[in-house]
C-alpha cells in the first residue's frame, strides 16, 4: 500500500507558498516505514481536482489532501471527495452546536462549515473551524486535512495518524535517526558505504543540513537497524546529539539544563543567529543568559571592550578580537561559558589575507584558558551564517560533554 | 500554453526535503504572467519517471525538472528525457574538455557528464558540474535542471528564462507585488473586494505573512493593473514598503542608509530575530550598529541598567522595563534610533494579568521622548517571534518615513 499527497489551492501552485505541508506529512508516513509514492500540487479547479483524486485513488491505496476546505467559494475539496465516495453531504447539527460553543455566533463560516459528509469519519480541527474527513471504500482512503500548517499538523497527528495505523496494521518496520553535529556528508559517507554492504537489508539515507548531517536507518530487519546504529554510535560518538527535531539546541538546551550552568554570546558574523535558535526552544531562559550582537567595531569596543589598538592592529577577524570579545562576555556577564565569533559573510568585506567566508571564533568555560580557531567556510553569506551558528553550537556542546577540543575544519 | 513542474527524487518525496525548488520556479513563472497547471514529486524510478514525463508533456506545453542529474547511478533523467524526445546521446569532446578545465582531471563523474543528448539545447551550469538540457519537438518543450537549489535557480534565471521568453513571445502580461507591513489580511480584504468588482480583468492575490501582507495583481491589462496598484497605494501609503524580496528589512536599510543613521536593538522575547533578519542582508553593517539579546533578568540590568526595583515592582515584560532597556540602549550605544522589545512567548511564563503573547514594546530616536506600547499576539511561541519582530521593524520604518505613531495593535 502506498501514499499520495495532494496539496490543492493556487497560492502553492504559483510558487507564493512553499508546500511545507507535504513534506510534513511525507516526512511523518516515512517514519512510520510507510512508502509515499508521489506529491501532487493542484489549481483550485473542480474538474482538475476531480480528475486528480481519480487518478491517485487509482494508483495509490491512501491519498491525502491539505487545502480547499475553508469556507470561502473556492474551496471545493469536500463536496468532490463526497461525489466520487458516493456520500450525501447533510447540515449536521452537532459540529454546528460544536463551533458556536467554540468560536461564538458571528462566526461566518459557521453553517458553511457544519455540512458534513454522511458516510466519511470527521476528524476534528483543535485549532481552527474547518472539519478534515476520512473516506473510505473498498480498499481506497482519501483523507482531507485544512491548508494552514498548524492546523492540518495537529489534525495528522492527532486525528488522522491513529486511523491510518489501523488501516495500515501492525508492522514491524522501524526507522532510526541519527544526527550528527560538525560533520559533512562525506565524513560519514564512506562508514554508510560499508554499512550498506555489511546489512543490505537495511535502507541507509544521508541527509545534509547546515554545519549538521542526518543518517536514517530502515527497514524489517530492527537487529540489522540496531547493528547499524551501534557503529554509527562507535564511531562517531562525541558528534552525535539527541534531539527530536535535528536541531543542536535541543541537545544543548538539555546539556545546560541538566548541569545547571548558564551560557552568553558574542556574536559579531552570525548576526544573533545562534540567540535565536537557541530562543527558538521554550524553556531557554533555563540557561541562556544572552547575546551581544556587537556587529558594529563600535559595540564591539564600548559593550565587550575590545581595545582600539587591537581592532587597529589586527582588525575585527582576528584572534586577537574574538579573545578580547570572549574576555568580556565573562566580565559583563556570569556566564559559565561562552561563545565568540566574527567573521566575513560577504559578499563585500574580504581581502586576499581574509577572504569572504572566513571565521575566528573563540569557546570557553569560566575561568578555563580560551581556545580559538580559524575556519573558513566560502559558502555565500546565508549559508555561511548557518553552518557557522550549528558548527559552533555544536563545537561547544561536543567540548562540554566529552572535553572534545574545539579544534578547526578542514574547510 | 501551461507549465508543469516535476521534482524528482526520494529525498523530497520522503519528505527530508521541502520542494523550494518547484516555489521558486512557479514564482518565477507567475511573475512573466506564466500558468503554472502542476507540481509532481516523483521517485527516482525509471518508470514512473518516464510516464510522468509522458503525462505530463500530453497535458502541458512545457515541462521543467529538477534533479536526477547528477553522477550517481539514481540519476537517470537524462537518458528518459533523450528517450521520449529521440535523441541519441554521444560523448561531446567540448564539455569533457570544459569540466576539465574548470574542475580538474580528478572530478570523477567527469565522463558520465560529459554524455550529451545530441538533438537538447544545453543550459551550463555555472556553480556545479550537471548541464541542464532544453528537447524541444513538435510544440512540446522538456527542461531538466539540476536539483541543489543554488545550481538551479541559477541556471534557470540565467540560462532557461532566455529561452522560455522566446518560446512564449512578448507577453503583454503584467504582474505588480506590493507589501504592506503591520497589517492582516482582514484590513486588506475590503479594499480588494471593492477592486475586484471595479476590475473584473485583473487577478488579485492576497498573502499573508508573519506581520505583512503581500498582494499582487496582474492580468494582460496594464492599466487596470496601474489603477488597482494606485488605489493600494493611496489608501495604505504608510504601509507600503518597497522589497525585492518583500522583506521589511530591505526596506529599513535602504531608509537608513539613505539618511546615514544608525540602529540599535534591546530584544528579550524575540531572541535576537530582529538582529538575525537585519543582518541576513549584505550592508547590514552600514546602518546597523548591533542588539543586545537580554534574554535573562541578569543581561537587562548589567548592560543596559534596568533597575532591580523597576524588575521587581513591574515585572520584564513592563512599560517601565521596555522604557529603561530603550534608555540603556541610546546610553551604551552612539545609535540614532532604538527599539527595545519584552514579552512572553509561551508556553510557559503567562499569567492571568500577562498572559502568553503579551509584548511591551518602545521604539524612539534620540533625543525624543519614547513610545512604548502593549501588544498582544497569542500565536504560539514561533509564530509570536516571526510577527513581534516585522511589526516592530515595520513600526520603526513607518515612524522613520512618515512620522507615524507608534500606536498599538487591536490584536
Amino acid at each position: 500500500m502506498s501514499f499520495e499527497i495532494i496539496a490543492i489551492g493556487n497560492e502553492v501552485l504559483s510558487g507564493m507558498i512553499v508546500n511545507g505541508n507535504a513534506a510534513k506529512i511525507a516526512d511523518a508516513m516515512t517514519a512510520q516505514g510507510w512508502s509515499v509514492a508521489r506529491h501532487t500540487v493542484v489549481p483550485d479547479d473542480p474538474d482538475i481536482l476531480e480528475k486528480s483524486l481519480r487518478d491517485a485513488l487509482a494508483r495509490s491505496s491512501i491519498v491525502i489532501t491539505t487545502g480547499g476546505l475553508g469556507p470561502t467559494c473556492d474551496d471545493i475539496t469536500r463536496s468532490i471527495a463526497a461525489k466520487i465516495f458516493h456520500s450525501p453531504l447533510e447540515r449536521n447539527a452537532e459540529i454546528a452546536k460544536e463551533l458556536e460553543q467554540r468560536f461564538g455566533k458571528t462566526l461566518q463560516s459557521l453553517e458553511d462549515q457544519a455540512i458534513a459528509p454522511t458516510k466519511a469519519k470527521r476528524l476534528a480541527n483543535s485549532v481552527g473551524t474547518a472539519s478534515g474527513w476520512l473516506f473510505s471504500e473498498e480498499g481506497r482512503h482519501l483523507a482531507l486535512l485544512p491548508g494552514p500548517p498548524r492546523e492540518m499538523f495537529r489534525m495528522l497527528q492527532e486525528e488522522l495518524m491513529p486511523h491510518l495505523k489501523k488501516i495500515m496494521g501492525e508492522s514491524s518496520y522501524t526507522t532510526r535517526t541519527l544526527h550528527l553535529s560538525c560533520l559533512r556528508e562525506d565524513d560519514v559517507d564512506p562508514t554508510l558505504r560499508r554499512l550498506a554492504k555489511d546489512y543490505p537489508d537495511v535502507f541507509m539515507g544521508i541527509y545534509p543540513g547546515y554545519g549538521t548531517v542526518s543518517v536514517r536507518f530502515s527497514g524489517a530487519q530492527k537487529e540489522s537497524i540496531q547493528r547499524c546504529v551501534e557503529e554509527i554510535e562507535r564511531e562517531f560518538k562525541t558528534y552525535l546529539f539527541d534531539s527530536p527535531n535535528g536541531k543542536i539546541e535541543e541537545s544543548l538546551q538539555a546539556w545546560f539544563k541538566e548541569h545547571g550552568l548558564t551560557l552568553a554570546l558574542a556574536e559579531s558574523c552570525t548576526g544573533g543567529k545562534m540567540a535565536t535558535q537557541i530562543t527558538s526552544l521554550p524553556g531557554a531562559s533555563s540557561y541562556f543568559l544572552g547575546s551581544f550582537v556587537v556587529y558594529s567595531d563600535s559595540l564591539k569596543k564600548q559593550v565587550l571592550g575590545v581595545s582600539q589598538k587591537t581592532l587597529e592592529a589586527h582588525g575585527a577577524v582576528s584572534q586577537e578580537t574574538v579573545k578580547e570579545m570572549l574576555a568580556g562576555v565573562f566580565k559583563v556577564t556570569e556566564a559559565d561559558w561562552a561563545i565568540a565569533v566574527s567573521g566575513i559573510a560577504g559578499p563585500a568585506g574580504g581581502s586576499h589575507d581574509k577572504p569572504e567566508g572566513t571565521v575566528w571564533a573563540g569557546i570557553a568555560a569560566r575561568g578555563q584558558p580560551p581556545e580559538l580557531i580559524k575556519m573558513y567556510l566560502p559558502f555565500g553569506r546565508e549559508i555561511f551564517i548557518a553552518v557557522t551558528a550549528n558548527r559552533l553550537l555544536g563545537s561547544l556542546l561536543r567540548k562540554a560533554r566529552f572535553s572534545i577540543p574545539f579544534t578547526g575544519f578542514e574547510q
